[in-house]
């Protein structure tokens, strides 16, 4: 088991939890050998949903829990009352190196505030920040903060403009991706002071990482930038918008094929061509929201995610695992903050 | 004239203009014959786009003016030395009671500066916003700020909805239209102080607004709320992610019809169900951002309206200046305010 890499999933959280789990984690150990999973949940429960998705024996160890965090759980009471959770304890292994990663479709909040706690905060990152990859008519692109931070100053700007050049490269083989600071306007005047301030201080780290200056929410999803940077609220607007607008042109195409005989013959001619483009924006394959600037990794997917996008998310976990994500991160910002930079320390 | 309501026009800002503006203009009065334009700009193309596009002689005059306010021409600039431009006069015509509206496809940030000069700040609103109104699959919704105001307060969000609740109901014949105030929750604890905060008193307020609570992101073009308030950052950031994200998918739509031949086929037999469709959602019909909270109606097309397009905002602003909408929001706000709220002075 030397190259062997080992991950672990609460079986518990999320809407169709334990089984669409299950079944994930077996698409994953099924096309990928080298992975081992420790799996926290109800031993029963796990050993028939194993059997029924032919999960190999000899690639998992359960480790039985009992309790379990609820959705609807407040983050601080999560933490206090919920140390025998699949939740924690999946963490945990992380923490003493048991594993190199943890999955959970769990309670996003308390998912976080468990990881920060048990994992802890990288050394130089002031904030830990959830990172997500969208499609876009230019590939995907890596953005964050998703919602972590609701307010944020410029070196927590600059801090999630490095952990995204680091993941983009990670997960994408990118060399130089690009970074955008998003903002309300390209003009260097535009938006609030901590915009204005992070982009000074990206702009005079150019050469080492790719910053290309502020982009609007019309770039993110026309992928002007590799790698786009907000402040969490300004982040989660956007990627929910986007939900939004997307939900709200599909149902608008769908109640046009049925509008009419024509309408539906036109669009079962077209169908297959149709399918390709549903298979390429299909939410699940960007499901994982990666919890970036811990010492561990701590992936979340989505409350809502089946077997296929659950195995997504897993999947994420797996390449930022076998790449070291943590320590790239680190190196990365040594490297690229080893330079007279105002107020930016690095070791606290 | 009597009944006939005057509206100026800027007729040199925009990307087509005057061209467009003046077959804008034409397309309206054409509809109205209770509207008079007065038109700023150079005389002699206007006359001649005028006779082009049959606006009938006895429905406008023009002034002509002789400098025009660059696209990229900064604000405090504009203001200073741009005082003989069509845009300043346009606005100044509504000062001085001359016109009831100005609408212009130029600078936005210029017409702002110039039109809160000019027609001042109505006593009650600490800040004017931008509005905007976004097709969703629930109807129409009223969006604001959308972009004059980076930051806000608590007070600032407050007043944002009133005049959102305004607005809808005059363009709209609403009564009591819901109201959504953008979070990245719906639970009460999330978000930021001011928007918590600002819940609290419509909460108050409720009986005489229909305030709903949070709303999100994806919840904007689900129509969850008929208006959705945010700080101008986060509802600029939502309205352009909107357009950026329609434009992938149509984009992407576009490439799969012309992908195989069948699904052109197919398109071609569903075309008439996808233009009804395209109609609907035509952004073109929802041309027009609105700037409330001034003691004038100020309106801004998009700079790269067509003549339909800058139709679609003339006629936001008829409808506007019809129902004396500075005058109604002024009444609002001393009906729903005209409670025990701690911190929010009505007459200052």
């Amino acid at each position: 088991m030397s190259n062997t890499l080992v991950i672990s999933i609460d079986t518990m959280g999320g809407d169709n939890a334990p089984e669409s789990v299950i079944d994930g984690v077996s698409r994953v150990a099924l096309k990928d050998k080298d992975v081992f999973f420790f799996l926290y949940g109800d031993e029963t429960q796990i050993k028939e949903l194993a059997d029924k998705y032919h999960l190999p024996d000899d690639r998992y160890k359960i480790h039985h829990t009992t309790d379990v965090i609820k959705g609807d759980a407040k983050p601080s009471v999560a933490v206090r009352s919920g140390r025998e959770s699949s939740m924690w304890k999946a963490i945990m292994s992380v923490r003493n190196g048991y594993a190199k990663a943890v999955v959970s479709a769990g309670n996003t909040g308390a998912l976080m505030a468990m990881s920060k706690i048990c994992l802890g905060t990288l050394s130089g990152i002031d904030r830990p920040a959830i990172a997500g990859v969208l499609p876009t008519l230019n590939g995907p692109v890596v953005t964050l903060d998703l919602g972590a931070n609701a307010e944020c100053n410029s070196q927590n700007l600059v801090e999630f403009s490095i952990m995204g050049h680091v993941l983009h490269r990670v997960l994408f083989q990118s060399t130089q991706p690009s970074i955008g600071l998003l903002n309300i306007g390209s003009e260097e005047t535009k938006g609030r002071d901590e915009i204005r301030e992070a982009a000074s201080v990206l702009k005079e780290l150019n050469g080492k990482v790719n910053f290309i200056g502020f982009v609007e929410g019309n770039d993110i999803c026309l992928g002007k930038s590799d790698i786009v940077v907000a402040d969490g609220f300004s982040g989660n607007v956007a990627l929910k918008t986007i939900e939004g607008t997307a939900k709200f042109i599909t149902t608008s195409l769908k109640q046009t094929v049925r509008s009419s005989f024509l309408s539906s013959l036109g669009f079962l001619i077209a169908r297959s061509a149709l399918n390709k483009l549903k298979a390429k924006m299909d939410p699940r394959r960007y499901n994982g929201a990666m919890f970036l600037g811990l010492k561990g990794i701590s992936v979340k997917s989505h409350g809502g995610a089946d077997a296929l996008a659950f195995s997504y998310a897993v999947e994420a976990a797996v390449r930022m695992a076998r790449s070291n994500l943590c320590e790239k991160i680190k190196e990365e910002l040594k490297h690229v903050m080893d330079v007279d930079v105002p107020d930016m320390s690095v070791e606290q």
